[in-house]
């Protein structure tokens, strides 16, 4: 994994396709690109944006290399203004005083900027309301509190991070008023893929009356998924959940094993929520209730 | 933390406090033992096992120094017996052929013998049924990664870890068919206090029309506590979630941060599950259908 967030991947296959027509001046470029295109398609089965971006770029690419480069900086211009989009129609969903769950990184980090899940909460904050953000760790790769938990911070504002386990507890307790997460591919009948966990949210959001929103651009729909049925579940690596990197004391970045020896781990990188337990999607163009 | 594990914290506790009437000989000694009481009881809040043992021991050691050691002695024998009785009851839950889902550590490493939640599978398996166990991880302490998956290996029981995140996957897809916890405490109208992120998989499970069972002995029942509102929590430090220990490479012990500097992290140890979410609570007297 090179390059994870549902928009930053989108973006980036954009611009490989483009330097694919590129590169390809000269030789068998239909074979050369159909096989660029796969490899790219390969990396990161469950991202719709990747899926969007190639399928763009490659329709441009036919006509010339230099049309191809272009639609990639399109479709990357694009993905900033719809996130900033998702940010203005999202933060009404945010009263002032509120206290937001996130799940993963749906942030600036994950888009060219703003983010999905995040961008309504930067809007909100920039408007002066006062919210305080739960985020989930994110385990196994801990995007929550390694990276979101930097966003906040830059941002300045109030968070903190919560074992994943912690979720539930909170909300049967009246800790959080609204959960928003990011989303990796939109089935037709919203079904949302998105980080392992956010099935587990979603269903205890509901438990506990408390609004389950997904922000994310048009560009993560998949209008040939019926439902979260047809939506490709990349399954990654079992190291990911055995071990655990990070600085020592020293600022040394370390691996170090978090299982006993020999054991083995399955690690399904993404779940599929049901619609029925989404209030609403939050795009570009609305909110959208599933 | 010391002693973790609602039956060798219980053990542990009773032997504590026989050594305070041990050690008391000559001073004054019902301050010296009402300190030492306070002491003990002050280390593990949630864990009801721990104050059933005080009680017992007290009440023998008002009498001589001897009573209160063979009472700490009589309830470790009965620790074991109860969670070898709470297997042979609980077995029978086990249908041949299953998928257990088990979230912490309620093995033999948390009791004097057997455990409370494995206590049914170890049964299960030797009586010869073919089952295979999902350990969830358990963040932040990872007793399931490290502990449970330990236990697991030593008995030779076919397992994998998760990451806790994806339980509600799991069971969503039908690769779950029971899910057995262990308890800290329960509340006289069945409510069940355990490790954090049990209520999610609880939630999870009913969703799914999954059966979840809480394992125990009766020494784990709060008559005082009328519901789970009435069982006091034990929040532990943010420093389990943002750091985790392990060996690295070369099998050093390292200490590395998981969250991105400065972040704080809330890190509350255990949640209750209202029983409404639980089918029935296995103990050594029999099963229990709160």
């Amino acid at each position: 994994m090179q390059v994870r967030g549902a928009g930053a991947i989108g973006a980036l296959a954009g611009y490989a396709m483009a330097l694919a027509f590129l590169k390809a001046s000269g030789r068998n470029t239909n074979e050369f690109i159909t096989r660029a295109r796969q490899e790219i398609e390969s990396t990161r089965p469950t991202a719709k944006n990747l899926f969007y971006a190639t399928d763009l770029v490659w329709q441009k690419g036919l006509s010339s290399a230099g049309e191809a480069l272009s639609e990639a900086c399109r479709l990357a211009d694009e993905d900033a203004e719809h996130a900033r989009m998702i940010g203005v129609i999202g933060e009404e969903l945010i009263p002032d005083g509120a206290s937001i769950l996130t799940h993963c990184n749906a942030g600036w980090l994950a888009f060219v900027d703003w983010g999905s899940a995040l961008s309504p909460v930067y809007h909100a904050s920039m408007k002066g309301k006062r919210i305080f953000v739960f985020v989930d760790e994110t385990r196994p790769r801990g995007q929550g509190a390694r990276l979101t938990a930097w966003e906040l911070q830059q941002a300045g504002i109030p968070f903190t991070i919560i074992p994943d386990n912690a979720a539930a507890w909170l909300m049967a307790r009246g800790k959080t008023d609204l959960v928003i997460t990011g989303a990796d591919r939109i089935a037709a009948n919203g079904d949302v893929a998105n980080k392992i966990g956010t099935l587990e949210k979603a269903i205890a959001a509901r438990e506990y009356g408390i609004p389950f929103y997904v922000a994310a651009p048009s560009s993560t729909f998949d209008a040939e998924a019926l439902s979260g049925e047809d939506i490709p579940i990349e399954n990654r690596s079992e190291e990911e959940v055995l071990y655990q990197e990070g600085p020592d004391e020293t600022g040394t970045l370390r691996r170090i094993r978090v299982a006993a020896p020999g054991a083995t781990a399955f690690n399904p990188s993404f779940d599929v929520t049901p619609a029925k337990f989404i209030r609403g999607i939050i795009t570009e163009n609305g909110i959208i209730h599933p």
